[in-house]
């Protein structure tokens, strides 16, 4: 009921130019293409990158395969070994078609692998089941980078899509197959793909840590207020709202492996993931308590910057209220009344100490101010430059 | 029990007046008015248009009609083929009730087809299932539009009824059965109503695209703070307040009919809808993250309007306090104290160098003020225009 | 197990100074009074209204009773005739207490039908069902005003209790049961209690349009931020507040009448009851977003009044630092030094262009003041006058 | 498994000097205390207050009793009457453990009664059920004081031990039983409990309209402005913040006395308790309004103090920008150029006219800025002194 | 299936350099190593102790162990004894791994207890319960400090391992088992662990009431807004997201514990855990509270902050506005008009009472200010110095 045919290129062309855009949002077919269309951006010519590793109790085969089809010999062979197909980019509609083919894989999951990015969450199929995961990285840009991991299993084989053939986190569980630690090599598919998910949470806890220091950081800087703070932390809260639209489906697909009667999943394999559940929920406890630190953090620096607003009018108010009675008192000595005319015109003038005394009546208003100031506590130790 | 009388002429004239306010709440029928009262706004003197798609696995037809009546003959003619009746506009009210004896309609579903703006939801009736579901698009304004699409099915036919005759988002679905693609045309009446659900989902993506796209210019505008910003942020709060009323029924929609036992909805087709749900969910996410964002962005923005000030602030004390001892300075030695009265008035009127003395007394206040300032970091590099 | 006693008259006269204030909180009987305790106001000397409506698919009959015991004999002639008893104010306590009587009405449902107001919801006993509902309406003073309506129903009898005499939004329902539209005339008991609800709610419509309208003339105000707006906005969020405390237990009370398995209930009138679930959620999903619209107005509001300090805060630097340079300049050239005391004594006095060149030295530090807050962009078309 | 013992005595003696404080926490015993210690504050010295009201349908008898042995014979003569015990003061340890003897109390029970403040909850027990209900109060200095009732009942008994000895709202209930009102006096134990829970939420409703009275005196203040409205505001939050706490736990406590399956509570007094739930219901949705309405006027308060805030910058801009330039002219002709040096040296001080003309030219300055700002709205009749 | 080696050493000797951090986020191994990996930081040298209480009705044995092995001898000697072995400190691998081989812990139970933090739950395994839970303290620098507290139990043994050596909350209970109160000798080891889980909670009240304190004294800072109140109140915010963080996992626990259908678990006890439910419920609600207090303190301070430039502003406003027409009227008589040219050339200068005219004229402007102000309300006896 479904077809793969060539019609949407248009779209994915036009949004090839809004590149970090798409990776917000999803990468959607056309509006109304039936379901199970691929989306595949053949013009930029990326090939998909393919590993295989197979492995059993006693050996480990780990190979990187020209074509998707050489994987058939691997499925064949030994029933007995687990082989995992690791697809990088997604690139090459061929190869995916070609796979979606060999491991009888439904349309509707086949779409949900390659038109990143889907929501997280795990459907059972009647031959497998598809989990789609989130992982997350900080980019070189200091913003946090999320990619899609796609998940297809079944009995004896597991197959991975990654959007982006350069690095992931999962080089830690192939360390695992090759040296053979932790029974994951005598464990079913379905251990390997907890393996797997458990990588991915795990990925959450340096990135999470980085922006922990980050907004401790600031927390320094929001007290003193300069430009910029604020920024920085909508910055910081724009990158745990991307963890959390991450996280939070997150949770409810493993709770869904968790509680779902899968055929595909042992009770054994439960009791792992139930494990895998409480570090999901951690890290989902440590975005909300992050969150509202940031909040928090910006609340702290508009306070910063109204205190700093009041300082900087203490400081115009204190020196304009000083000099100008100061600069009064100056004027009314310099009006030209005609003393001769009467002795009520500016009798100071011709005092004999007439200069010293308005120097005088300055200085008592000074200090007139100044006591006042600082009664009003605007003036002491803290105004002062530190 | 349900009559169709012409009675709410009047409100329905009133509120011609008031055409964008009523798309936002409810086209309801005079208070307390039978259930199943249509309100047609006759006056307008608008026309529905009426298309049909009849098509089977072998064949399509496409038509317009003249009248409601003709559809007939094509229930009638050929069990086998599904029948697709698009009504668009909500102007003539024969059609419509036409329309809802020759598919036997219950009052109450009529009356949420054509009575807009319903809330998105879904009901099981005896012979049919009625879904409402909101369609989105962004108008020229720049505002987001919402348009209703009512859907009616049961075996063997889909009525759908929109609000406007001019566009929609199901010209791709038309296009999929005109060419036969994703199997549509062999698969029963439900398939051809999840098609539209997804498409009416997908249509949604754009619009959150262009909202984002929205969003991000104004992250750049927000920290500079100029005017007006506050009105566009508020702008795409509101238009996000209205996707969002529009989409979290249409999840509720959804799961009702994935989860109820109706007699409609085939299992397979089922299958297909967790996939259109998960889509909405994504939808609501995004709906949901934007929606902090946007509160985030006039956070910043107040931040950027508070530091404004406080640079205007800074611009003001500097200055002024930099000028004022200045002008007392020269006041000082502006009075008019009688020098030759006694030696204590101002002597340093006739001193040889009292000119250059005032001179350098303002240079000393103003080093001395440029110094404290500097201290505080007011000036700097910082302060300068850039 | 309950008494009806005068007791509770002091308590009821003393909360008869506060009355808009009752109306907000409930009409209590005294603290720990047994159950079923009526508050009446004797001492107001209302009386009630009492109406009656008997109808049967053949004929109707209306008239207005003298005494409440004239409704036995309605009650009585004619089983196959439904009789609708509308009761309007709650003065009369012997009326209200003969009602309970005639109609074996429990105590608890008669203090919740009489003690006004009481939270919305439905109960049933053994004899009938009763239903608390609140009707809403524009005040003349522009506030939204909320008033209960009680109604007890069983077999072939609705009793309604109205909290005033003057208006409701019934009237429509009395229309069609005279008109004999609808089918009403041959539905049973519930189905016109179904009617009644059913124009409460649709009486909430025009009270959100009536706020909606205000909100989005408030919309292009509070841009103009001029005083008063935050009082407006803040009297809308009240009055929200109000419609939502009346709406939110209606939609729990609507949906108690669905799901319960109450006996007075039948099946048909369920589905009705449906469609006006639906629109309680609708009229809810305004609310909140109405609510929502007013508190981003708050934040339009307030940022527009940093804006517009900002603006003053611009014209008070740039006009006060333009002519503080100017004032000292003219300052410097107002000092009494002797010129004739030495050559260094303000020479500038005694050149032949000293005044041209004073204020050649004025012009200067304007333009550079000027070109100075251009570049700041303080200046410019924007802050000119518009 | 429990003991009581006096080891506590000086962590109570500690708290006895943060009384304030622990009336809001709770009087734990020592931390890791075995269960169903008793914190008594022995050095008080208060004693216990002990009421008995043993009542049946034909007579009551009331007395306070000298010792809580007494209260057995009360028991044991007559089981067909209700022994409604009232213990007010928790000072005397002997009292408190000999009432758990005699009604045979669970410790975690006795805990519960004895240590305040616990939450509000309901436990059943195998002969017993204990209810902890809190009563409110406003207090002289206006905030609102809560006071723990704690209550055991059983068969022909219900057990009431209030904090303090002074004064209670259950007066009317015992006013009740006396006069036999309301059929109290023929009922079981469990709707004394009813009666006094019912007592206890009635209470809530004269607080709330004092807080309601409140808000409504704050809401005319809040646009004004005035010092120490925020405080205010931050007190009825407070105060709000205490109700709540007080009555979100008791709404499910009267819940769970409604569903749970408990045998102390007969069918029938569920009824009422379904009456008493609507009204926690509605007291905890006044205390949500108000706390809405609170929020509201914080940002009102805001929004005036902003408001005022560009009052004063308005008066110094237009006070300020109308003298500078007329000082600044005043200080051109105060210059001393010499005019018998050159005609360009200040001409106009020769002008016959010249002094006119100057004032001339400051009247120009003036009107000019005056008509600026008349443009701009700042002066007109507003602006003005009211 | 879980292998426990030496290969994380290099992240955790990392993350030594950032122990607070930590101590905030997850001490989790290596990305993807697998589950039952124990991080532990040998580098550090530290040792576990290792403390036994192996207590019946009769007897309590107590002492310090050197090695883990000597635990053996109790459990075996006498299994109508319970054995509670408390581990301080997480730095010895050895130790570590020799209690899980000894109580025969599940790997992932194992990772639970020594990798800290893991979030609070409760896990059931075959022959033992894992307990996580959270201790808090106030630290010497006043913040909230949280420690684990992991709880390993089967039948007759209770195995608790805590991460700091220090101190913990749990000395009461060792004295109760000494004392042999409150029947805790008697009672089986899933009593042991509610007394423990209980003095737990009872520890969060002297934090919270320490925190409560620090509000209320803030709450008299705010309103006058001194400096730094903001970061004080962020403070308290953050040590509340702490408490909250902790506390919130400990619901779900306890809960557990009390809903499971637990082997490990007696009826009994959980009547007791219900009242420590009770309790977390109850700190709950009080770090909510304190949190909404929090939050209405920054508005205060907020509020106080605006308030104070208001009161900067007026005195700014008034002094200025008073001095300069004084300025400018001295200003004109200070003019240099040629009194002998013309006689409208400042004909006052000549007057006899030309200087005390120009004083009045002073005067009079000081005057007609000073009541505009008052008029306004901007003076008077609030605004003088206190």
């Amino acid at each position: 009921m479904a077809d793969r045919d060539d019609a949407p290129r248009s779209s994915s062309s036009a949004s090839a130019t809004s590149r970090q855009r798409r990776s917000r949002l999803a990468r959607e077919p056309a509006i109304g293409a039936p379901p199970g269309t691929l989306v595949v951006d053949g013009a930029a010519g990326e090939r998909c990158q393919i590993f295989v590793i197979d492995y059993c109790a006693e050996q480990v085969i780990e190979k990187e395969l020209a074509s998707i089809d050489e994987v058939v010999a691997y499925l064949e062979d030994d029933r007995a070994s687990i082989t995992w197909v690791d697809i990088r980019g997604l690139g090459d509609r061929h190869t995916l078609e070609r796979m979606g083919e060999i491991f009888h894989v439904h349309p509707l999951a086949l779409e949900d692998v390659v038109n990143v990015p889907q929501r997280p969450h795990s459907d059972p199929y009647l031959e497998q089941q598809v989990v789609i995961s989130r992982m997350v990285q900080i980019a070189e840009s200091g913003n946090v980078e999320l990619e899609q991991l796609g998940i297809l299993f079944g009995k004896g084989y597991v197959v991975t899509v990654q959007e982006e053939a350069s690095r992931d986190c999962l080089e830690s569980v192939r360390e695992r197959i090759r040296r053979g630690k932790g029974g994951i090599r005598s464990a079913p598919a379905d251990y390997l793909v907890y393996a797997l998910l458990d990588a991915v949470i795990d990925g959450f806890y340096p990135v999470l840590e980085d922006l922990g220091e980050r907004l401790e950081d600031l927390e320094i800087e929001a007290a003193a207020a300069p430009r910029g703070v604020s920024q920085k932390i909508h910055r910081i809260k724009r990158n745990l709202l991307d963890v959390r639209r991450a996280v939070w489906p997150q949770r409810d697909m493993v709770n869904g492996l968790l509680r779902d009667e899968s055929a595909h999943i042992s009770k054994e394999t439960r009791v792992y993931l139930r494990d895998t559940y409480d570090h999901v929920v951690q890290v989902m406890d440590m975005v909300e308590t992050f969150r509202e630190i940031a909040s928090g953090l910006m609340d702290l620096y508009l306070s910063g910057v109204s205190n700093r607003m009041n300082e900087i009018m203490k400081v115009l108010t204190v020196i304009s209220t000083i000099f100008l009675p100061l600069t009064f008192i100056a004027g009314v000595y310099g009006m030209n009344f005609d003393t001769t005319a009467s002795p009520y015109n500016l009798p100071e003038l011709r005092w004999r100490y007439g200069y010293p005394f308005a120097l005088g009546l300055m200085l008592l208003s000074v200090l007139v101010l100044l006591w006042f100031y600082r009664r009003k506590g605007w003036i002491g130790k803290a105004s002062l430059p530190e």
